[in-house]
């Protein structure tokens, strides 16, 4: 198998994106696809990314759910890039396959910061197991959530054993993505002021794995205080979250980390939550494209309502009746 | 007319909101709001957030329109609570009565942040001609951008001169929040290193009037020549953005700022651009509102379907058939 990463194919922008999903039908590529040609996943998320992902799903889809997916969500400066990159050097070094989904973040006050993340992911670029794509998603019919999914299910068709989303932002949508995973690890940093902000806003629910990078710092074992503090106030009916101490930076931790990582999805399994995870993310999806397959058509009907003499309540009473739904 | 804040009505939670709507009936509260009352207000936006502003609208819709509307957005640290205070000392030293808005951040990580920009606006808690009002929003049908549409229309008809819609956050929603508004203000910081980055954003689309805060900055100067230089290599073909220096904390420069705003609620009723503008948000009112209905009634649908041998498209092509909307 030669699998290359497929940085060269998502950066090159929509024209060219163009010039490669014209140049292809789709049993071409779906037999490219098949024979392990890392262009082949490329167009493929490139296809899906712009709309096409339903010519490819029905002949791929029942090739998914091999791989283990981890998601990786944290406040800004954590070290998400960092950690990212030592979660893909251990698996590799395990011998695991990776693909890397790195979503974007949709504030555009932080597009600044992407650039330098990026790079710290350079170091795989020229591994042939590894495949590192970033989202840009702005045609998807599902929005940015639907994108990831898609790329996500298309690396685990493609036969990568790990699928790693990492998202850079900090927004709910960052969030839901990582939430998508099997296992999410909430990355936080000590010193910050923000963790308990963090664990009071909901984040420890959906934490699977707690991971306090820069152990080194003075504050980190305050920080494992106080999360281990919250936890107990807590009763977790099934998994109770693993907290690892990393420095990303040296690889200190990342072994640990990883032993996390591999006991949850254990759990997953042992447990029936894996099936159950899947089905969750499969009904995600189909929200996301039904929803947006309905603000296409919503757009439609709101060309055509008028204003006069309605207030905006009376006139969504009247386009929903278009969708034959009615008030409840 | 006897006007208080709003912030005691806001702050008690579901249940105590719940004891305040069983004991109204609508023509009660209509009646209230009309005599001035604000704790008619408060108890009509709390209406409005929990999914019954469509009881309110019919009668109170016909009265809104008069008021001045301005948003407030910019990145975080930039001082956009302190410009609010500034900018309701500067409306009510006019001698106009003011409502101001202040939409959470959706991000989990950064709710920190908000008891201590709340703290800043409490010296006008004892004005009688200021309402404050934070968004909480879970339960309105159109998420964020409708409770807040909902919450500005309602101060509008209480008969508000101004209301000013501050968006603490920094995601693309906050910002679409904020250009609901007529004049649009963007808050940056001298030598955050940042303010290029939102400029190449897409936020000068969207920017009435910038407003460099903490003007005594020494890199203030420069960031005025940077957003003077990617001015003129745009086009602008109506309005031109109007830069205001501010210094919120003394009142240096709040003059000017309101000034600039009075140009630019000028400039809309002159150019015809007002009603476009109201339409504008009527429209993504409507949008918002009708979101919400079909995202309740496919949540209904999403309980219904299998995935047994079926992918997630055809699943969503499957789902979208039931609200009549086909292939397209």
């Amino acid at each position: 198998m030669r699998w290359r990463n497929g940085q060269g194919q998502t950066e090159d922008g929509s024209q060219s994106n163009d010039v490669l999903t014209k140049r292809y039908a789709p049993d071409e590529l779906v037999a490219e696809f098949f024979a392990g040609k890392p262009r082949a996943l490329a167009r493929a998320i490139s296809w899906a990314e712009s709309g096409r992902g339903a010519e490819l799903f029905h002949r791929l889809y029942g090739h998914t759910g091999r791989a283990m997916t981890i998601g990786l969500t944290g406040p800004p400066g954590v070290g998400k890039s960092t950690l990212s990159s030592a979660l893909v050097r251990k698996a590799r070094s395990v011998g695991k396959s990776v693909g890397v989904v790195s979503v974007d973040p949709t504030s555009p006050f932080s597009h600044g910061a992407l650039l330098g993340d990026r790079i710290r992911l350079t170091e795989h670029f020229t591994d042939r197991e590894v495949f590192i794509r970033s989202m840009a998603s702005r045609g998807h019919l599902g929005g940015v959530a639907g994108a990831t999914i898609d790329a996500v299910l298309l690396m685990d068709a493609f036969g990568m054993d790990v699928v790693l989303i990492e998202t850079v932002g900090v927004g709910q949508s960052e969030i839901e993505v990582a939430e998508l995973a099997q296992t999410v690890l909430v990355a936080l940093q000590p010193g910050s002021g923000d963790s308990i902000q963090v664990l009071k806003a909901g984040i420890m629910e959906i934490a699977d794995v707690f991971v306090i990078n820069k152990a080194d710092h003075p504050m980190a074992n305050q920080l494992r205080r106080e999360i281990r503090s919250m936890m107990e106030m807590l009763s977790f009916p099934g998994w109770v979250p693993e907290l690892a101490m990393t420095q990303a930076l040296t690889g200190d931790g990342v072994d640990e980390l990883w032993a996390a990582i591999e006991k949850h999805a254990a759990y997953l399994h042992a447990s029936g939550k894996y099936a159950e995870k899947r089905r969750q993310t499969f009904v995600h999806q189909v929200r996301q494209l039904a929803l947006g397959g309905l603000e296409r058509r919503l757009e439609r009907s709101l060309r055509d309502i008028g204003d006069a003499g309605t207030d905006p309540y009376a006139a969504a009473v009247r386009v929903l009746e278009t969708f034959g739904v009615g008030k409840d």
